[in-house]
């Protein structure tokens, strides 16, 4: 086994990338066991003791007695919890706290499955079915136009807004969000009509531990 | 204004009821605003500052200088954390809390939206669309089935599994979970084959204070 307190299985999709974000950002060693999803690996007994879901990313924390966490979003504040005392991603105050936590859930439930959707009728589906890629490309599109709203309102102390913790701190809330928001290309919607969006976008691509945690698991 | 601490807009959906239940279970007091959905109330400028997204449900905590929060599963963990100090439905042991917000956030990021998009595609979507139905019935089911796996291992210590967290006690990941399985029949998708689903939803049917929140906001 690896000295490292984390092993990361993953692969380069958004979910996976969220993972291995948070780890750059906060400096966590972790061992990189890429799980090439194309060959159903993550369907296989030994991964479901790790993630019942069957899906990526998970982590296994050996200096927490082995302990596996699934859920993207669910690692994400797993590491937040045990791995950053300054509060570097995650604020101490309780409002904010939540402010990221809302963020992250209309990720979780808002971005990511609606813009997987999208993919899917746009790139994957066998079948071309004009009404479900309509449906999910404006579905993420109008989820986009909810995150250029609030990137939109500057701070209460009048300070134009850059994250989307109501603290006007960057946190695991922008990660998820970025993760999913970047590839809009890959699913058909434009920025366009988005243009804080855009810039938030490329603040956050332009983070030094935000490139290391995009090249994984290839190039590691 | 009421004299309640938390006002609770909501309207008869399982993501509603997941608000409702807590407020029920924990024993706070809240205030009903009905918001009919079918009406697109929601998505007027005075409720968009509650939620940008323009959903259902959203608080506001009178308690805590009018906090709002929006997205059902950063409801649950904001009066898990304030109002819950006898960690009733969320616990207190970091691990087991983990595996409660890793369990919320497979309802948030799967069952939700996937039983969701079912609804549509079988009830709602103006076309007929097989490709649309089968493919998310499917993944319904099979994230049912991932929920009866993890309802079949028993305990550490041999017990029978009765809820979701690692600590086997019931909890905000079992209330998430519930308000959506609860409604297979609509979503056209049966209980049949996942045996400890079916109870484990009748286990938490029975619960009174579930009973009530079912209830909001009809009888409210």
């Amino acid at each position: 086994m690896s000295s490292a307190p984390i092993t990361l299985y993953t692969w380069g999709t958004p979910n996976g990338h969220k993972a291995s974000i948070v780890l750059e950002e906060l400096g966590i060693p972790f061992e990189v066991k890429p799980i090439d999803i194309s060959t159903n690996v993550q369907k296989e007994e030994w991964f479901l003791k790790i993630n019942p879901n069957g899906r990526i990313p998970a982590i296994v924390d050996h200096k927490r007695g082995d302990f596996p966490v699934f859920e993207s979003g669910a690692i994400m504040l797993y590491l937040a919890e045990h791995y950053d005392p300054e509060h570097k991603l995650f604020p101490q105050d309780a409002n904010a706290r939540s402010s990221v936590i809302q963020w992250l859930m209309f990720q979780m439930a808002g971005v990511g499955p609606m813009q997987g959707q999208a993919n899917h009728f746009f790139r994957y589906a066998p079948e071309k079915i004009p009404y479900g890629i309509k449906r999910y490309q404006d579905e993420t599109l109008r989820l986009y136009g909810v995150l250029e709203r609030a990137l939109s309102e500057p701070t209460a102390d009048g300070q134009p807004r850059q994250w989307l913790s109501s603290d006007n701190k960057y946190s695991i809330a922008d990660v998820a969000n970025f993760s999913w928001v970047r590839i809009h290309d890959w699913s058909g919607v434009s920025l366009e009509s988005v243009p804080k969006v855009k810039e938030w976008v490329e603040r956050i691509a332009a983070r030094p531990a935000v490139q290391k945690g995009l090249a994984v698991p290839e190039s590691k």
